[in-house]
């Protein structure tokens, strides 16, 4: 394994999409590490999951930029001179990319394409590390689902950040851009929105769990997911960046123990004492975008730099019921619109 | 084989860039048929195809409306109430979409998602035939490349044009809309600019033996194509619009006989009588976005729906030669950029 903070000592890193959930978990875990130069790029679009509250602690370290990643001129100069970029910001709502579709093509495409051609013009050098999804593959034809699956994304999300792998794996490969991209499954832990469930059902089961409320299970509950905890992502960022083995990959992440649906509303109920499990129909506009079971293999990136979860999710979970207990009340939003969950 | 005429016949037809190559020559077959209403939307972006000339004889005889897909308003007016929208709209040079990224996103994804959402809201039943491009596959596995071949387009304009095959077939699965995506290889004859090269190296290979000047062949000029005569397209599209059976389908066109590009060069230097070979070292930038060798099946069409190409290589180019000797001196414009060509 990589001595991360020799890496990354001295550096200079770009997060795009830094004030949100994952983002601003990187963002921590590079000052901690010491050493680090963290600028974060954030638009703070309403409903994203960017938050000044994420930066709580940090917010004197990091240099924080609200700046939307369309706007060319102003991220041609945030990209110059820094040594790493972690791509990470977009729109992350597979049902919302369905309501604004031209919406999600902004924030998904056009907004990465302006990205790349300022780093091909003003820091060809620097390496980027986009976050891509398991979506892009759409319902799998076998399981686990590794990098060789075919690609047949299922709503708009999936089709715009498909193309956007597509742009960072172009640019690598026509201009030598050193571009990788991570296809992320079901990501949770501290820092997600609580709002709505448009970051995913597990935030949206948390919540349920501890206020004592119904957990909706979507047809049985029986569709398996596989997991990770938001710390392992953060580890699969900051190797993926410091190797140059990954220039011009593509990457899944994963956990080695899928779960249902319905499993882990239960393990929700018994870490909090509270909430209760009801299976209802599936609603017919989640249907026809849902993926069924759905787990990928992680082996690629296991074998090229040695990444695994190491989070439990029994851990995991805990760790993130009691982020919330503590700070929960910064990740409700009344003025939400609240829509029903996606698995 | 349907007869066109009595499917068409008193229906309302939209051709979405017709006043383009292919626009154009579809939009004359229709009112060739007798009895259909041909309303074209053409944006006549320079250098994109589109002019008055094409439509020189029928423009009494079409609606002509000068809007921009991106309208999406105007859109919305003109998708209203017809039974056909022919989808040929789009930036269709893979050098230029590398030159200008964005502009090819913006009309080859921005455009599409525009038209579809009309579609939805406004004349959910119609039938709407989208052209894509061979490009989606990259560089071939294997030849000749069918439907099930893997997709990883090698420029910008593959890339979008992948998403907007995407978009057509979600929007079918999601909503119903009788979506269908041909993949076209090239396609020659006339009513093509012959001022620049970045419809294809066809017309400029025509017009360079035309005038008897120098024909550069890229590396050894072996690289095999699959050349489909303008004609034969159009057919292809009416036959596609023309039958349920494609709802929600993806075909490739393509010709029985590949013909390397020195052969071609040969066969125009024979045609006309003028114009020379010349071997040239391929142009890097041209080099990285090549993909070699490349000829499709079409035998997935000719199960389906009956189509295969009609017209030979030497006939089809015979026709080309006599009308640009006719009416050549309108499709250069001393005013466009010159690129050379692509293959």
């Amino acid at each position: 394994m990589l001595d991360l903070y020799n890496v990354y000592k001295g550096c200079s890193v770009l997060i795009t999409g830094g004030a949100g959930f994952i983002g601003s978990n990187l963002a921590r875990s590079l000052i901690a590490l010491g050493g680090v130069k963290v600028s974060i790029v954030d638009s703070f679009i309403p409903d994203q999951g960017g938050s000044l509250f994420n930066l709580q602690g940090i917010e004197h370290q990091v240099e924080l930029h609200r700046v939307d990643l369309r706007d060319a001129p102003a991220i041609s100069h945030l990209v110059s001179g820094v040594d790493y970029v972690f791509n990470l910001a977009g729109n992350v709502s597979h049902l919302e990319s369905m309501l604004n579709p031209q919406l999600d093509l902004e924030l998904n495409c056009v907004a990465h394409l302006t990205l790349l051609e300022a780093i091909r013009q003003y820091n060809p050098h620097v390496k980027i590390v986009f976050t891509s999804t398991r979506q892009v593959y759409g319902k799998p034809l076998y399981l686990p689902v590794d990098e060789q699956h075919r690609l047949a994304p299922l709503d708009v999300n999936g089709i715009n950040k498909l193309a956007a792998e597509h742009y960072h794996l172009l640019y690598h490969r026509i201009y030598g851009t050193r571009a990788v991209c991570l296809r992320l499954t079901n990501t949770y832990g501290p820092r997600q929105l609580l709002c709505h469930d448009r970051q995913g059902f597990i935030p949206w089961f948390i919540r349920g769990a501890m206020e004592g409320k119904v957990l909706e299970l979507f047809g049985d509950g029986k569709q398996r997911r596989d997991l990770n905890y938001v710390d392992d992502v953060v580890e699969a960022l900051l190797l993926t960046g410091a190797s140059e083995a990954t220039d011009g990959e593509i990457y899944n992440l994963g956990a080695p123990d899928p779960i249902s649906v319905a499993e882990l509303a239960a393990e929700l109920i018994s870490l909090t004492g509270r909430g209760q499990i009801r299976a209802v129909p599936f609603p017919r506009e989640r249907q026809l975008i849902d993926i069924g079971n759905f787990y990928s293999s992680y082996s690629k990136i296991e074998s090229a730099i040695g990444w695994r979860p190491h989070t439990s999710l029994r851990t995991g979970l805990a760790l993130t019921i009691d982020y919330y207990k503590k700070h929960g009340q910064h990740y409700l939003d009344p003025h939400a619109h609240l829509l029903s969950r996606s698995n």
